[in-house]
């Protein structure tokens, strides 16, 4: 594990400056620990990096299925960006978190009618409709509510990003948006522009997850503009947003090398003014959400070592106190992680363990082929990069409730989220 | 679909006696539905089949990480069954449910210290205990406490149940158990034996999930009636508890082809019979723990149809108003259930699409190739056999709120989990 990690005279992993192993004995364990001045960083890089290559036209939207919960809504607002919600409930969410609604994005292949509405009566700054359908619904619902919604298009550009097959979503095959090869995009364009009650600001493309190269997201750049042309050419309107969605791959292992946010910028806001000047239309004003890349390696998941079984001849299996309920990539995607020991955290790697978790299911592992010092019970073990997707999918599998979320920074710690406890269970039990 | 349904006059889909329709526009979309007789007769059948086959000497456990809330306890209570509980939340809603503690199994590769002393608290009957550590912990903690600590032994028998490789346990390479090849699980007899405060009752083993085919419960019979009769010879003590554990299969879908429980008993205990016979050791008491094939086809998940969306040449995808945060079992293990419209479910299947949820992932399916008859916007799409490890696993993942659970009997529905509402959502946010 090559990863810069911070170290105390004692031994232990800090995080924000924190001391994870008072941390474990504080907040109890398992715990998810969030750096609030990585989450800030992150934040600050993307925005930083389209004023420098882009000229500030753009706006950063925090893909908050990544992380949701009231106080990440009020950083990212803090931070001057925007937000993308997927859900009545994330919504609702950053409503009550106080994000102002016009810097909203609604994301959804299949989104009900409450909860067009429901963005459409707080003043969602943008929907983004994925069918013709919805563009029909959208300027019904509008109509009825007397207010105009405001849509970018989702446009499936057929571009294949070379990720885990689960989370491409640009291929023709999709059920995501409108696809462009078969005319199916340029009939929702013609659709919207035609409808009332609908404003049409633009497109939205999203090819994929966890993508480690630039080249992918300048061909989506490129074919977009070349829609926008073609769309002009077509109608005589220049749309006036490109939303290029999110996808921008972490370093959740060694072997992950994912490109810089500036690099990555640059790079496509390069290929946007070319392909504009080649094409003969303005600029667009430019839309991304990242949400892996704002929270993931900000997070680190706390558990105590309970049981170290070893099996001679086939492999040692430590066990923690949490597992799938709290992190269920391992078994969703074999996602692969870097492991220390919070207690022991400059101490050498001498022995390969699989981590498992304490669900009641073999495939319940946070790690196979995981290098650690020797650990045992009561050990603190500290997984990497936990930050997105990990909260988010948590479940109450095997009733264990799910654990707090902590925010550290500066050598503070504060719950953003409480713990479940046992009464939690049960309150919908009847 | 060659699945027994029945339906009504106006050919929608019966559950229970409820209309499926009804019950739908009654407690919305998504919807868990469980039929409480199917449940019962499941339950029944398990005794039933070890009153005939092993004149009643057995205790069926209902293995209740499956499906677990208050109302299940307290219907296998009612039907005369013990249950399997896997964590701390697991003991306190069976507790809560008034659920004799003495009827509970407690497992788990990994149970805490707080979790073992409040199954000692309460009196749990059986604490099958996974590893030597365990069994001198739970030695120390009993002496704390000033009782003692009722205990099985988890072996892994070394058994290959030929299943999906998440959900195999019995084969030596498991983080579950006391390994019977490498003598650990006779040092871990020896050592439960020597303790004070513990009373070995038994052993414990399961070697597997969805197996279809009563070969390897055989096997697996055989080969721990084997150890037994090597535990007399070498310590001169009979062990009078033999937990087979559980992993009988479901008929999910028309390929699957479950053996039925009584001929998977009747051949279980005559090999126990035979081998006890064969070994000059007298037959044990049987624990079985079924959870998946109690449940299991009990259960079916109601859903309104939303978006349509036709890609030529490619495929059709149908989206419904839930999915992987309701029914994560196609992400993790591609599980394939049979499909039916609810409210045309006499109609003959004319298409093949694919069912897609409306979370914002490509992954997000439920199923691929689905035979159906022509659905769009506002039909109700009925997935089979979701009793089991779908509402337990359930998540908040895109913010969704978790569905109701509606249990149906002779024509009348009632709430037994009631569905979350979005301020249920930010209820630990700070």
């Amino acid at each position: 594990m090559d990863r810069k990690i911070e170290v105390s005279q004692e031994g232990h992993l800090l995080l924000g400056g924190c001391d994870a192993v008072k941390l474990a004995k504080q907040y109890g364990t398992p715990l998810y620990v969030m750096d609030e001045t990585a989450v800030r960083e992150a934040m600050r890089a993307y925005r930083q990096s389209i004023e420098e290559f882009y000229g500030g036209r753009g706006l950063i939207c925090y893909a908050s299925k990544a992380f949701a919960c009231k106080e990440i809504y009020r950083i990212a607002d803090e931070e001057g960006l925007g937000a993308d919600v997927v859900s009545g409930g994330e919504l609702y969410t950053a409503l009550k978190a106080g994000f102002p609604a016009e810097k909203l994005v609604f994301h959804g292949n299949n989104k009900t009618d409450a909860e067009l509405k429901m963005a459409l009566e707080n003043g969602v700054g943008r929907i983004v409709a994925d069918s013709i359908e919805e563009v029909e619904g959208l300027s019904a619902l509008a109509a009825e509510l007397g207010c105009e919604a405001p849509i970018l298009l989702r446009v499936t550009p057929g571009i294949d990003a070379h990720t885990h097959e689960f989370i491409r979503t640009g291929q023709i095959d999709s059920k995501f948006g409108l696809t462009l090869e078969t005319g199916e995009a340029m009939e929702g364009v013609k659709k919207a522009l035609a409808l009332p009650s609908v404003r049409l600001l633009g497109l939205h493309c999203h090819i994929g997850s966890q993508i480690m190269d630039a080249a992918p997201f300048i061909h989506a750049g490129e074919v977009m503009m070349g829609f926008i042309a073609e769309i002009k050419a077509q109608t005589g309107v220049t749309l006036a947003e490109l939303n290029l969605g999110g996808g921008f791959g972490i370093r959740y292992h060694e072997g992950d090398d994912p490109i810089a946010y500036a690099a990555y910028m640059a790079e496509v806001s390069e290929a946007i003014r070319k392909t504009a000047d080649a094409k003969g239309i303005p600029t667009p004003f430019i839309l991304m959400e990242p949400g892996r890349s704002i929270v993931g390696e900000a997070g680190t998941t706390l558990y105590t070592v309970g049981r170290r079984k070893e099996i001679p001849g086939v492999r040692t299996y430590i066990s923690v106190d949490g597992g799938m309920s709290d992190n269920p990539r391992y078994i969703l995607y074999q996602a692969k992680y870097d492991f220390l020991l919070a207690n022991r955290a400059a101490d050498r790697a001498d022995e390969t363990v699989t981590v498992a978790g304490k669900c009641c299911e073999s495939g319940d592992l946070l790690g196979e082929g995981v290098s650690l010092p020797h650990a045992g019970p009561g050990d603190i073990l500290a997984v990497c990069c936990t930050g997105a997707y990990n909260y988010s999918m948590a479940s109450n599998y095997n009733r264990n409730p799910i654990p707090p979320v902590v925010m550290v920074r500066d050598g503070e710690s504060r719950v953003i989220v409480k713990g479940q406890r046992y009464e939690d269970l049960i309150q919908y039990d009847v």
